[in-house]
């Protein structure tokens, strides 16, 4: 790694930040973003009256030069016009900081000789100074322990486990939003951009030794050491689950890798087979990888691939068996005293005990019987059940969802085969309160939903194959 | 046919509709279904009390025999218990009705002597008798123009050119709520359940021959002659979309459908050489028919699967080419006219006017002169645009999304090439409400969209397939 490990735990854990050229323009939008940090704020700032405006509203200390502030600072926000980003760099590399988020961009990315010039400059100035650089051309660090944010809309709150390391802010930020949706706990972020000295395997190695972590997460573009990032991975995948979504997997994709940070086309079928290799996990997209994180940091481990479904109408169970089947998922008949016990008190009409099972409103009040049935069953490893939010509305069902809720929970303590629910609408934008609600619900009960059949079988074919591909491995 | 068009064309467009025993435990539901009907609603119960209630509560007249009703009826609903089905037929056959939509299930499907036996019985019975029967085992109909439904949130202003024929009746509701929710207008929803008499073919052969339906789609499980309906589905889908989404493409889907419809099964690998030898397209699941119907229903037809794409940061500019390569479609470089014309005015730090156009805030000023562009290039086919319903929360994104609804519009009226859009947000279940007011802003501008890089890019391959396959074979 181009940076000694004291400078990244500084710089991925601080204390003391500060920013370094906060716009007036946008409100002081860095200053903002650090509303919430767990430790304190400093602003650089040459304008000497935006410096004081800055010291009024937000009450913290104004520097002309980072050299001048009386603390150490552990990381730094870097938002200058590119022609003075080399200068602040030297600066804080005098100063001795943890390490510097730079935002600033018009770097290599333009493709203009002046971008490709200043990115050499700093890229120079950072290996020789050894400072945790992220960036430039990036959003930075998002440490809810800390506090330190790169955007107000990301919560302090929604601390845990999962990390995620980008190539793109956007996905970076779109992440963090979605982590927070459903309720995965954060422990980083980390958005590096153009990675001059810092890239892909640098933090991957470093948040596969961080205890702290259990999942990580990855956006990839490119690699600059495909070697190093192979060797690293195999490490750290051997460890915990590491979900990697590459982007570039077509040629028309590699196009836009190529415009957006200049990553070379590497064929997804290689990506493929090196994720395969090394026990990672493919994702192909962000609903896919928030999946598979959800699933894989909130639900018990599973031995084996035989699904339980439960709930929905008979064309329902037609669908939601294609979507797991399809995911080589198997979704077998129960065990024949499973079926002696159903005989003897499941109402059939306009229902079915087979798996998947349709309850039907009349078989509602077994319904911890039948889950208990099916959850025990030898011939079944893991349930998933449908809950439909259309059904919130009337006052009869609302009794259902506490009936429901109750039966998941209890299910949940007396067993370690993992149990999650789907939320299925055709209208997911009339009923867009409905499910809020319900998944409100379900986040309380510590229950873990999926959106979708699809996305819930994709999510539950990676983790059960993560999960088949750790014991053969040991 | 097993029954006369004459019938068939009675029982699906009634003017008189007759509901054989509303139950009062469930409030007359079928009667409650018919309360927007477009002509005359009668009763017939047996029951003097429930037949008082309801000429009382709906202010129609109840008899206690349909065959004692006043007045032709088209169709008939029937919600009595199995056992009284078979006379209830026979008295609608005295009746000469045009068709019956039988509600009434615990026939074959239940797998037992008795339930089997009769449904022997009323299919010997329809066969003979020339009466439309849909089901039994069903939801029948719903023909918004005719104010007939099967639920009460069905809509009858919901009316359209689009039909869709259902083996399952929970499938059926859920694509007239999707409709809805999307905007497709219905022509004719048909659930026909266990199809003893009339099945997949015939109403497609029906739903062919009818001009006011434009786009059909089909859930089938399952067929009874299946060289009939290849033929049918080959001369229908040579004059309009055919839609069809096989339930029970996998093993485990197989065995729902064999204990939902009782159907056999077929390989997804032959029906997929069915449907495209035939010209008709194939859908997966709910969504994907959704998706396909309403880019067929929507949009202007398409030669060419070059796509241009707009809207998005760096990383996003990614994912939705990987999703439209993935499919089969190009996302190429313009012109180089085009790059002439843009490189006058793009500001190009953070953003890019590579195709996709990453327009970045700068240049949002320009979206219409950049749309022109983008659409006019010779090299582009259509064009899909990202909008993030968080940024209408703010008030100044609120004039932007303004803005791109004239943009949109404007170059809609200009351009005979389809335009649609993209809903993007990592937390759709937090931004329901802000996804719920753009599409209806975007369905009042009719502009289409759809939620998803993937969706979308399913929907616009499959439409350019299909068009390319309609040139070919003319």
């Amino acid at each position: 790694m181009a940076v000694s490990k004291a400078k990244l735990d500084r710089a991925l854990n601080p204390t003391t930040v500060a920013v370094v050229g906060a716009k007036k323009a946008n409100g002081f939008n860095w200053l903002r973003n650090m509303s919430d940090l767990q430790g304190k704020l400093y602003s650089v700032h040459v304008n000497p009256d935006h410096g004081e405006e800055i010291q009024k509203e937000f009450n913290i200390e104004n520097y002309a030069n980072i050299k001048d502030i009386p603390d150490e600072i552990d990381y730094v926000v870097v938002s200058v016009p590119r022609a003075a980003a080399p200068q602040v760099l030297r600066d804080c590399i005098a100063k001795n900081v943890g390490g510097v988020g730079m935002f600033t961009s018009g770097f290599a990315e333009t493709k203009e000789p002046e971008g490709i010039e200043l990115q050499n400059e700093i890229t120079e100035i950072a290996r020789e100074g050894d400072v945790a650089l992220l960036g430039p051309n990036c959003m930075g660090l998002y440490n809810p322990q800390k506090g330190v944010r790169f955007s107000q809309e990301q919560s302090i709150e929604n601390v845990g486990s999962v990390a995620f390391i980008s190539q793109s802010g956007g996905h970076a930020g779109s992440f963090a939003t979605a982590a927070k949706a459903r309720n995965i706990g954060i422990n980083k972020v980390i958005s590096f951009g153009n990675g001059v000295v810092l890239e892909n395997a640098d933090y991957l190695e470093y948040l596969g030794q961080d205890d702290s972590v259990e999942v990580i997460g990855m956006y990839i573009e490119g690699l600059k050491d495909g070697k190093r990032f192979f060797n690293v991975l195999k490490q750290v995948a051997s460890k915990k689950p590491v979900v990697i979504w590459k982007g570039g997997q077509t040629p028309q994709g590699q196009r836009a890798t190529a415009s957006h940070t200049g990553s070379l086309a590497e064929s997804i079928d290689m990506w493929d087979v090196v994720i395969r290799q090394c026990g990672a996990i493919r994702a192909d997209n962000l609903e896919e990888t928030v999946d598979i994180i959800k699933a894989l940091s909130t639900l018990p481990s599973v031995q084996g691939s035989k699904v339980g479904l439960i709930g929905g109408s008979g064309g329902q169970s037609v669908s939601m068996s294609d979507a797991f089947g399809k995911e080589g998922l198997d979704v077998p008949p129960l065990s024949e005293s499973s079926y002696d016990t159903l005989r003897g008190f499941f109402r059939q009409i306009g229902a079915s005990y087979m798996n998947p099972m349709d309850v039907g409103g009349m078989n509602r009040e077994q319904l911890q019987t039948i889950m208990d049935i099916l959850i025990n069953d030898p011939n079944i490893d893991l349930v998933l059940g449908q809950i439909t939010p259309s059904s919130m509305r009337n006052n009869r069902f609302n009794q259902g969802i506490e009936t429901l809720l109750t039966v998941l929970s209890r299910t949940k303590e007396n067993v370690s085969k993992p149990i999650a629910c789907m939320l299925i609408t055709p209208d997911p934008y009339g009923q867009g309160q409905e499910l809020f609600d319900l998944e409100q619900r379900l986040q309380q009960a510590n229950i873990t939903s999926f959106p979708s059949y699809e996305r819930a079988a994709k999510a539950m074919a990676r983790m059960v194959n993560y999960y088949k591909n750790q014991s053969q491995s040991i």
